[in-house]
Formats: C-alpha cells, structure tokens, sequence
C-alpha cells in the first residue's frame, strides 16, 4: 500500500482537530457591572490551553510527515498503528476543553491538567511507537538506507519528547500552571523559528 | 473519470466525521459534593462509544483504500453508491452521542444501542453493495485481473462484517451493553495491530 | 494556475460541509411520559432535511468535479466565482438546520422552506454562472475541444437544474411540506443510482 | 521537504476554518409577538460577519496558493512561520462569532471590532512575515528567477494589505460599523470579480 493515502487521510485528521480547537473559545456573556474587556480577559486559560494545543498538533503534524516521507509503502500494522495515533489526536479537543475548563476552578484544576498533559504523553507515546515500528522490525519498508545505527538515532530523538510530558503529568497534583507552562514550553520551543534551527 | 478526486472526496469526509465525533466528549460540570474525577469517570459510555466508533469509521477507511485501489475508474453509479456509504457514515456522529447519551438511562437504553449498531450495520451494507458493484457488475473497471473465484472470496469476506452488526442489533432488546460489547469488539479486532495480522 | 488545488480545497469545503451536516441532527430528551421512539420519531425533519441537503451536496461535488475537470487552467475570475460558489455551499448547514427546526412549527414554516430551497437556488446559480463563465467566455482555458454548441448544450443541462429550485421557493408560501419534497425529490433523482443512469 | 504536504495541510486547516464558520450562523428562537422573517433579520450581524470572513479566508487561500506555489521546497523555518499563519487563520471563527454577537450590544461593541479586524491584522501580518522570509531570506529555496526588485515588488504588494486592516483596528473605538465595513470591503474588491482584473 502506498503511503499517499495514508498522508492524505492522517493529514486530514490531523487538519480539522487543529482546527477543531477553536470551538473551544468561547464568547463570554457579559455579567452586571462586568465589561467585555474583563469577560475576555478572565478566560485566559482559553487562549493558553487553545494555543499550546495548537502548536503542539502542528509539531506533531511536521514530525508524522518527516515520518512517513521516510516510508516507502505501508502494511496494515503501520496502519493500525497510524490510527491509534490519531485517535490520541482526536481527543485533544476534548482535553483541551476541560483544561481550559478547570485551570482556574478550586475544584478538578489538577486531575484536568493531568487528563490534558496525559493526553500529550499518549499521543507521544503512540507517535514513538510507530516509529520505533517503522524504524526498527519494518525497516524494510524505508524507503532510504539507514544503518541500524542512525534509526536508533531518530528514534531516541523523538523518544526525549515523552520526558517532559512525564514530568508535566507527574506535577500536575502540584500546580496545574506548571503543566501548562512545561507543555506550552515544548509547543513553543519545537513550533517557533528560534527552535527549529531555521 | 479518475478515482483520485473519488478518493480525495470519500477521505474528507471520513476524515472530518472521525474527527468530528470528539464533540460527543462533553466536559462535565461537577455537582454540589462530587468531584472531577467522579464525574469524568461517570460519563464512560461516553469514551466507550468515542472509541468503538472511531476505529470502526479508521477501519472502513482502511477497507475503502483497499476496494477503490482495485478500480482504474469510477462510473456515476459508483460514485452514486459511494455517497449513499458517505450517507451512513456522516450519520455515525450522531448515533454515537445517542448511544453514549441513553446507554446508562433506564428509558431509551436498547433503542439507542439498536440505532447504534443499526448504523454501522447499514454502513456495511452500503460498503458490501458497493463493493459487490464494482467486483461483480463492473470489474471491467477494476485496474487488475482477478478471476470470478478471487472476486467472490474479496466480497465475501468483507460481507462477513455484517453479521456481527446484525447480532448485535439483535440482541440491543436484550443488553445494551452486550451491543456496545459486539461493536466495540468488531472495531478492536480488525482496527488493532493483533487483529491485522501485520 | 493549474486546477489541482483549485480541487482540493474545493473538495475540503465540500467534504467538510456535507459532514457537518450531521451537527443539525441533535439527540432528543425524553419527556415525562413520553419515549425515546417517540421522540426519535417526531424529529423526522431533521432526518429529511439531513438526507436532502447530503445527497444534494454530493450531486454538487460530482458535477464539480466535472465542470472542472475540463479545464486546463483557472485564472482569478474562476477562482472568485469559485469561492462564491463555496459561500452558497457554506450555508447549507445553517439552512438545512433552520427548515428541520420550523418544518413542523405553526409560525416561521412557510419562510424557513423558502430560505431552505432559496440556499439551493442560490447554490444553483453560483454553480450555472461558473460553468457559463468558463464554457463561453474562458473557454480558451478548456483542457478539451468543445464546439460552441456543445459548451452550449452541457450548459443548458446544468442550467435546468435551476428550475425546480425556483418552483420549490415559488411554492414555499403555499406549503413547507411540498418545497421540501421537491428539493428531496431532485436529491433523490440525480444522485442515486436510479437517475445516474449508470 | 517537498511543498506538496504543506499546501495539503494548509488547505485542509483553511477549508476546515472557512466551513467552520456556518456554526456562528444560529437558528433564532421566535419570541412572543415575533416573527421569525424578523428574528432573521435581527441577526444581519451573523451575516455581514460570516461573509466578510468567509470571503477574507477565501483570499488568504488564493495568496497562500501563489505564495507557496513560487517555492520550490520548505525548510522549517517555513513551516513554523506557515503554522503560526494558521494559528492566526483557526482563531478567525471565535473572532467572527465575537464580532456577530457584540455588534448591535452597547456594551463590548467596540472592543468586538476592534478584536475583530485585529484578528485579519494579524493573520495579515503572519503572511506577510512568511512572504517576506520566503522572498527575501530563503529566495534559494524559491523555484523561479526573480530578482530582488521582483521580489521587494510582490512583498509590497502584499504588505499593503495590512493598512485597511489597521485602519479598520484604529476606528474601532469610534464606530464598530465603520471597522466592519473596512473589513467587509476589502474582502468583497480582493475576492470578487470586479477586483481580481479577470
């Protein structure tokens, strides 16, 4: 099977969750005395959840193409595989919802920013495990020669990427705004220009 | 005309109709003394039917791949019957939130399991229909040789899909839960790694 | 500008409209002593209006393909009567929701199935001014060659379409009812396999 | 990177984004002595607003064609400015929905607008941005000749889009008429065929 297919369909998911996240922002109501510049303000953790979670797709979207650009064609464990993948990434809408929910409410702000980060983790998760597949029992399926040395190389350099979602997780009994804060730390670093290396 | 824009089209939908089902995952308001975490883990049938439903839509995904990657072109008959598959396959959103909404409920509990899974048993239908069009009455269309002996075996063994949506619309009178069951059980068998034989 | 991305995007608005559709189809509450059948049952415009508005965006998407696989290149007037063609195509959602809402309410019924067939119309139009532009005045960017009298004709069977549009909308004020039935009739004719004539 | 995946990729948040925009079109509720004609004709602002989106998201597609289309790969830097684009383009349908329903109020109309064309003055100024890099500091990845004088001419001409949408930021606190109007008419001469020159 070849892998345009693939690209096609997960860059479509990939596409509208991204795009999905907007309906998370919402139009506040404007309350007795309040203003719409309070309303806006006060939903802050909208924006933040909304843009972290947007970055982070679009990373993702960037490493899933430098993956299967590695392919030359796809079985049907790659795309089992694949779907699993995008079904974490399916759910980020939701995830980001209930962070965005819950950041600043007494009660639930710290399983939301565990569900939230832990969402990251299982996307990461799934993304490293395709790609250990890929790389090392279907490296006959690459379509270019790298020694056994160089996949272990690419694979360990997405594998660091499930640290900091670990520890985003592991910390969120402790403050939700840490794992939002190391979670937009890695959308920002791995998203804009000065951390792509141009 | 081409197949490529059939497939550009069919992967659209069922891109955004996967994706779309995660406004299904509603997050939960916490009542006077419950928590957060009570309150997301109430709400299961929910993450059940989110993911029955997106690996059986990935599932025909796969399956779609696999039957338009047999045809060299399409005719208006196929892309009549093609739409008619969208059809069933855009309602699913819908059928699963109904069946997340009532499968706990005391009222409404084995008509909506029966909608459920009458939907996914229509989708084969539609899928088995168009695919027995294109191998039986049009296979001069189809991009390959294939005796009337490896026809019949291709659409015979897509059309055993349909008998566990019928037993377990069947048997929504008796459980819903044992509906659930069978679908979700369909999904992860052909969906997951294990059950695709790599 | 070659017509690929014309294509592609065209099929992405399309793909994605036609598949949030399924928004307008909402999960009912049961009343005191009412059931779920019953409620299922009474949301019939919804299923209707769902069904007519899928099929007729399919028929769109089909004759789309066409009306652009004959041409070798797009310039910036086709581009704009393009996107206006996508802005009628849009708003389905919107209208197909707004007739599933008053079909059946005492007040509102007869200008809800006029703005419902009047969206079609509109639709028709869009679509009628496009193809003319592009058979008669650009038709030096055709990919084929066509005698003026075959642009002439392809255009007059496009242009048909524009009538029970117009016949739908004339008969709104007379009932919803019947307004719908011709539009669901038209989807019907053209886009299943009984009208494609194979 | 070949620019194929990243027009597919763009497309498909564009096309999702511009879709997206019907669900800011709301089915009224009628009122006591209502009409419905008039509790259509109340919400104009949800009209005016979706297509002047609509149209505006439709231009930035056409651009975005052009702009990629001149590259002959991309390098990340590309993709991380093009995300950030996209970033700008996903939240359109919360600031159009912000504009619709804060229009006509007395309270937070201002602010509205200004958010408002302060959202197309930002995604103006991330395309911008990204034409900018392309042309100017990775004219090597470009697949034409162009001298610089070339280059510098098609950067201006884009770049002058920002104005209007400064201006129409800069009224907002006196009329949030004028703001939409500003906005409005660029998309209708930018969009429309009287303003592409055929």
């Amino acid at each position: 099977m070849s892998t345009n297919r693939l690209e096609a369909f997960s860059d479509g998911v990939l596409a509208v969750a991204i795009t999905l996240l907007v309906l998370e922002l919402r139009v506040p109501p404007i309350g007795g005395h309040s203003t719409l510049a309070h309303a806006l303000l006060a939903q802050w953790p909208q924006y933040a959840a909304y843009v972290t979670s947007f970055l982070t797709i679009g990373i993702i979207w960037i490493n899933h193409h430098a993956m299967i650009g590695r392919l030359r064609e796809a079985d049907r464990t790659i795309l089992a595989l694949n779907l699993l993948l995008l079904l974490t990434i399916g759910v980020l809408p939701f995830a980001t919802d209930l962070m965005a929910t819950y950041l600043k409410q007494s009660r639930g702000q710290h399983l939301a920013a565990a569900v939230y980060s832990g969402a990251f983790l299982l996307m990461s998760i799934a993304f490293v495990s395709l790609n250990g597949h890929i790389l090392l029992s279907k490296s006959r399926l690459l379509g270019l020669d790298l020694t056994l040395e160089q996949r272990r190389k690419i694979l360990l350099r997405g594998g660091i990427g499930i640290v900091p979602y670990l520890m985003a997780t592991a910390l969120a009994p402790v403050s939700p705004y840490i794992t939002l804060g190391i979670c937009g730390a890695v959308a920002g670093y791995y998203a804009l220009p000065v951390g792509s290396g141009g």
